[in-house]
């Protein structure tokens, strides 16, 4: 869902293998409530964590604006030592470790260590996604990405169409393509008026004419 | 000068270390001129560059836009496989390595694989900074960051004055904050006239009121 998943790697799958019982134990488990933050930007501990269940937004904030840069799973790992928040979106579950632990594990594991430079790889490739997004797109354009790629990860196809269960608001798809509540809203009316989706209620939409809608994307 | 500069990690430093010469043999060495086009974005073939000599952009383009990334030197490293460009701004000799090699070292070297992991954390981090200036700040406030980065990196204090040799002319710096060489160019003449700046030649400024740029930045 967030342009920064990462969906070909789960650490959580490589930590629960036999051989890696011992890097496990060295993880503290936490559980969080939907909504709080778990960590402020550039918190003083540096510490590692991987999510065992729920969702975790990855996120900027200044002033009273907000923009949204992962929305991690179970599996995605994430460092709190960036400028960027992490708040819960629903109740979960993660392991936590201090750096300083995750450096001993990097040189006592390098078939562990190679997973995280994927993980960081990946976060990095994505990242310069949103950055040419945010460069060279508008937002009618951004939308119609994330929605397609949306489709393409996580779309349901029956018949001619494309059911698209999003489990995010009209506010929360704002936050990850970087515009207003608004100005999603009425590009979401705009495109239902068009025939291109039909939206069935707050959280899932159905694409009725991809081709139309990935045309509006380039 | 570049915000993804690397500049606490030189891998070139640990490479010509006696411990790493044999990875550093399976390197092959490549020079190239000055606005040559090193990789394409996508190139069908990982590779993985560390820049010995001279300076590489890195850019995304679209239409007759591009946006710099980064400039990489001396030490720095990076991935072809990404949607950015690679272009020479000097002549320059750099480092070339297959990821599938890459990938074998990694295995192999758990210590050089703990430098490859901070310097993607840097990327990162650095990624993250950008994004948080395109959706956060304006063009005004993006220049004026840039300017402060750049003279706490590499600006020579004299007396009451910070001289910035950047290297760089008004379309490369342009290129770095998201902007077109009109903007940057009236807004550095805007500075000039209100006593905050003075420019020496195309490539070279003193800062000659730090506080009032720094004031103009948030």
């Amino acid at each position: 869902m967030g342009r920064m998943k990462l969906s070909n790697i789960n650490l959580l799958e490589t930590l629960n293998s036999p051989e890696y019982l011992p890097i496990l134990a060295t993880f503290s488990e936490r559980k969080a409530r939907k909504k709080e933050i778990l960590f402020l930007p550039n918190h003083y501990e540096n510490n590692v964590i991987i999510v065992k269940k729920g969702k975790i937004r990855v996120y900027l904030a200044f002033d009273d604006k907000e923009f949204t840069l992962s929305i991690l799973e179970p599996g995605d790992v994430f460092s709190t030592h960036t400028r960027a928040y992490t708040q819960c979106l629903e109740d979960c579950e993660f392991l936590v470790s201090s750096a300083e632990n995750f450096r001993k594990i990097i040189k006592q594991y390098p078939s562990f260590t190679f997973n995280i430079i994927q993980v960081l790889g990946d976060l990095l490739h994505n990242s310069i996604t949103i950055i040419n997004g945010l460069v060279f797109k508008d937002v009618t354009e951004r939308l119609v990405e994330f929605l397609v790629n949306a489709a393409e990860e996580k779309g349901i196809i029956t018949e001619q169409e494309i059911k698209l269960n999003l489990g995010l608001n009209i506010e929360q798809i704002a936050m990850l393509v970087g515009a207003s509540r608004q100005t999603v809203s009425v590009l979401l009316s705009d495109f239902s008026k068009a025939g291109i989706i039909h939206r069935v209620d707050q959280r899932t939409l159905i694409i009725t004419n991809m081709e139309l809608l990935k045309s509006l994307g380039s």
